[in-house]
């Protein structure tokens, strides 16, 4: 049913985004996306420290905003806001939704808020749908890493709109990253807080470069994927409830086995 | 800024609704409602056997959906769905999710699904936005109590429609049900599968009637509500991100605190 698809793969995506001016949206209209989330935090592709019991591997809910350039989530390199900050610590949203409602309040820079049900283990899958503006191109999310102190993956500012039409369909692979704000190093460190505070950094196999790091992989290149993401337009005869999941496997099963 | 307000606190209102063709609804138009979610699981509240550890007491991510009287997500003396019991069982929505879509598929008797955050204590609050139709008036949702064998509060089939116009506030008191699942008689109770299943029932301070329940109150008449629900009607003004969360507390400390 897409009949063009961009399928855009891409390792440190948010560090490398055309936003702000520059990316003008010309497209008319709102449009609508399923958004698809799916876990692939396995055993067989993370063997090291993987979190079996109390609570065993899982996703918090997804929680994201569709947005213009004047407004950002969390960025690399960047200082976590308070309210990522809970969410990436226990998962709490409270905080964050409202930094996010102030920012739609104050200078107009996000469109909506949208959330997807936490998964309950390390591979599987959840779903909502966007919606973005031409002038709220935009889409930041992001989903705990559960167990862990500080961990998370997301999105940060992907725009959907492409100079004057909406992207078909985007899929971008996941990495962790680490919200600078507890300096536990494994799954189930025990809470201790950073102070002061660090920027927000991706983990990687080697960084932290410390072999009790529970991504810390020395004989790998790079991490696989611990999760993914997709993105599908909604045609006009598709929205609401009409608008189909996609044909997605019950489970997450395509899991890269790469990991010795 | 509500006007006019119907303020329902019912107990056992799953029950008591008059759904079907009778409630017709000659309302004009769609209606958006922001629902607020307010997590009343206090250690005051309801002292025995509350959960501080692995997991702490917490709320499942809120999964709910708007409707006609065709389709019914779950019912009180009915047996759950796979879905719901995946659900109620172990917070993993996507089945419970394939399910409203196929309904919504087949006989158009769902308008839309919407999920808010997951909260990350007992007492707390999370929120989204969802939308009713005049032949989709009815709103039903769930959230898992965490820990607990298979217990969840929820709504089933509220209808937001009063004739010809559309309920300004809607405000709910929740009590614990059990999805009949799984056998388990505490919040920490190991996985035992009920078999065969049993009916969603109502978890009352003398209902299962055993001093081992952690609802087990046998001194009081009714235990407190453990969450409450508002939904409250966004004028078109207040559409989108414009729309304020409502003022409430960061933290819900109104706790009801009769408990002994």
């Amino acid at each position: 049913k897409v009949i063009w698809t961009v399928l855009v793969t891409v390792l440190g995506y948010a560090s490398s985004l055309p936003v702000g001016e520059d990316a003008l949206c010309t497209a008319e209209e709102l449009a609508k996306y399923r958004i698809i989330f799916i876990g692939k935090w396995s055993q067989t592709a993370f063997p090291k420290q993987y979190p079996l019991y109390r609570p065993p591997a899982q996703w918090s809910s997804l929680l994201g905003v569709t947005h213009s350039s004047d407004y950002s989530m969390w960025k690399k390199n960047e200082y976590a806001s308070n309210g990522v900050r809970d969410f990436a610590e226990k998962g709490e949203a409270w905080a964050l939704m409202k930094e996010i409602e102030e920012a739609g309040e104050k200078i107009q820079s996000v469109h909506g808020i949208f959330s997807a049900p936490a998964i309950s283990s390390g591979t599987g899958q959840t779903s909502t749908e966007l919606e973005v503006h031409p002038r709220h191109p935009l889409v930041s999310f992001v989903v705990r890493i559960v167990p862990s102190p500080d961990w998370f993956v997301g999105i940060d500012s992907l725009n959907l709109c492409e100079g004057d039409h909406w992207m078909d369909e985007v899929s971008v692979d996941l990495f962790p990253y680490d919200a600078g704000t507890d300096s536990g190093f494994t799954f189930s460190s025990p809470n201790f807080a950073t102070i002061p505070q660090d920027t927000v950094t991706e983990i990687t196999c080697s960084s932290p470069s410390h072999p009790a790091n529970s991504f810390y992989y020395p004989k790998l290149k790079i991490l696989p994927p611990i999760a993914q993401v997709t993105m599908v337009r909604l045609k006009k005869s598709q929205l609401g409830l009409s608008a189909p999941f996609i044909n997605l496997p019950a489970k997450s099963n395509e899991i890269i086995d790469t990991v010795s």
